[in-house]
């Protein structure tokens, strides 16, 4: 990998992350759902859709590269086709994302030359600055390793299913078909990253790329685990990062009659700004958790069945609220960083978790004086 | 009406409303939508789909008398039946409404005396007094009034479609079958209090009634205007109430192929956190509305075609940025409280309008520190 200062950053910290591949390499990407796409999403995924083995990617952060028309895809191009001389490699081998700032065009005179300093000093990839690079309103970099898995990522903001501001590599040195790679990934995305909620915002520049480094041969199984595992760290990391937050929520609703129930479930009680506020007042509001859970007309519940913990604490047994002591668990959420709050429906066997961050007051400070 | 100090409210506030018609009225009810429905809700709404004439209600504010099991139904009818012996009708003829704090039981000795008290000294409808005594985190009583219709409600947090922790009582002196009223029950529901959003979270006490009072003969094109006008300025007012709230945003979905798209979309824009703290920063951020208007995959936009308004000028047009001096856009949002965002799809021509709150250091404080 190379970086460099292409000062599109304000700060003059590290914005350009290019990523060469000595042989080319299985790609399997996915992609915001959002249809107002930035362009090297557009870019990128005309890619893709067509072939399977890249050689290289490049990552610019400070500007999101959309809301951007013609110019900013004839930007995404040409930052591909820098690359690509610069490694002597075809410019359609080469992958383009960006991050940060919406609607304003890229400086491009500032980021091919950026390129050509992050090609010149090429070095064995680094996750933790490769992780800084490509960070906007990020408090710390993102990045987890296994044995069969290692990757980076960045989010904070605009966090939300399919899939939020979120940029995320992840490597096997597995050796793999393209079809057992994509339902790793697919499998994979479903429980991490698509689970995941800051506020509830999908981003227009969300990326995953899963890579098959096709090195050794390794079970399939020990591939999903561990990149499972850095998918999930690294999911993690970006919640506990949600602009503002304290504290994590692991939202888990359990013995629903389907999965999608359990996970539609999950993510109402997520996104909810009263159990979000509720977290970071540390206040066992298990009102709030139940309107949320009770909310969607699609999913019926039955009230009176219905259970919901914080941590051990039984809050509510049978739709009747118990005789637990608030203020301990009140005590309990202040110690804690992780909260975990459990839903259980009693009416099946299936189960989902979301993570969530808090509402706070540096959440509002941030959104209310930053421009995206 | 008679109103009481109950003693429910820990401020000592006027708590308890009851209003009494000298004839039975016919009344049209809608309630929220929640599966996790309150006692008061699930015993109101067991005599509105029975019956349509009525001769009283009883609200209580300061306790939801929500999450309180059976328990909690036998308080609601216990209300009722109070509410009947005092003013010699029959106890199926009174309707019980409460809002407040959920998961704990009703002081129900006191809201009987209450009830007592309210009824010992009854007096002509003052909607000003009305509204009070039914508010709880509201900062200002919310009423209105034209010729052929008038009302009171209440509302600052839980508030979203169908429906918030919303109870608003409109009568109109109109002459009407059961039939009509319902129709422009529904109607005016959909555009107003289905259409507003504070915080995306939707109660299980929500209620909204409209009764007709049967004195005159009045073209029902009037009295839906009339409904709709003061329906639309309860709605606004509870908008404007939205905790901590600073600004109203009026979000417009134009020229959208269906109604239902165009509602969706707005409702989408509405309810996402970076528009919402976007409109309390005063940023003009077409980007972070672009990105909430592309995000229902159910719901695809063309961005190139995207047009964004923030009041009149023009930051968006065919999917490109504009020169418009954003910082004269942020001048017109500081000096404005009501700030209108809209959006133009150009593929059709059905348009929505919904109507949300900014989100803000107040609206943590009192969602981290209040116990719903």
């Amino acid at each position: 990998m190379g970086t460099a200062r292409a000062g599109i950053k304000p700060s003059g910290k590290k914005d350009l992350l290019v990523v060469f591949f000595e042989k080319p390499v299985l790609v399997s990407a996915v992609y915001t759902k959002n249809h107002f796409k930035a362009a090297p999403v557009i870019y990128s995924k005309g890619l893709t859709d067509k072939r399977k083995l890249f050689r290289a990617f490049v990552v610019n952060s400070g500007n999101a590269n959309c809301g951007t028309g013609k110019e900013g895809l004839k930007h995404a191009q040409m930052m591909a086709q820098r690359v690509a001389q610069n490694l002597d490699i075809k410019p359609e081998e080469v992958l383009v994302f960006s991050t940060g700032l919406i609607g304003a065009l890229l400086p491009i005179g500032k980021v091919l030359v950026g390129i050509d300093r992050a090609c010149s000093e090429l070095k064995l990839l680094n996750l933790r600055e490769a992780a800084e690079t490509i960070s906007t309103t990020d408090r710390f970099p993102k990045y987890s390793q296994k044995e069969y898995a290692f990757g980076f990522g960045k989010g904070a903001g605009m966090i939300h299913p399919n899939m939020g501001t979120m940029l995320a590599y992840i490597f096997t040195p597995a050796k793999l078909n393209f079809n057992a790679l994509r339902e790793i990934h697919s499998r994979v995305t479903e429980k991490t990253f698509n689970s995941i909620t800051v506020d509830g915002c999908t981003s227009t520049n969300d990326s995953f790329l899963l890579i098959s480094l096709g090195e050794e041969e390794i079970p399939v199984e020990k591939v999903e685990k561990d990149t499972f595992e850095v998918a999930e760290a690294i999911s993690k990391l970006i919640v506990a990062d949600g602009e503002g937050a304290t504290k994590i929520g692991v939202i888990k609703i359990v013995n629903a009659v389907s999965e999608e129930k359990a996970k539609a479930l999950a993510e109402r009680v997520a996104t909810s700004l009263l159990v979000k506020t509720a977290l970071f007042g540390c206040d066992p509001n298990w009102g709030r958790i139940a309107q949320a859970v009770g909310s969607l007309p699609q999913y019926p519940v039955d009230p009176d069945r219905l259970d919901i913990y914080i941590g051990n604490y039984p809050l509510l047994v049978d739709g009747t609220p118990t005789n637990t002591n608030l203020e301990e668990v009140a005590q309990y959420m202040r110690k804690n960083k992780e909260i975990p709050i459990m839903v259980d429906l009693k009416e099946g066997h299936q189960s989902w978790t979301y993570y969530t961050s808090d509402l706070t007051y540096d959440y509002v400070k941030l959104n209310a004086e930053y421009t995206t």
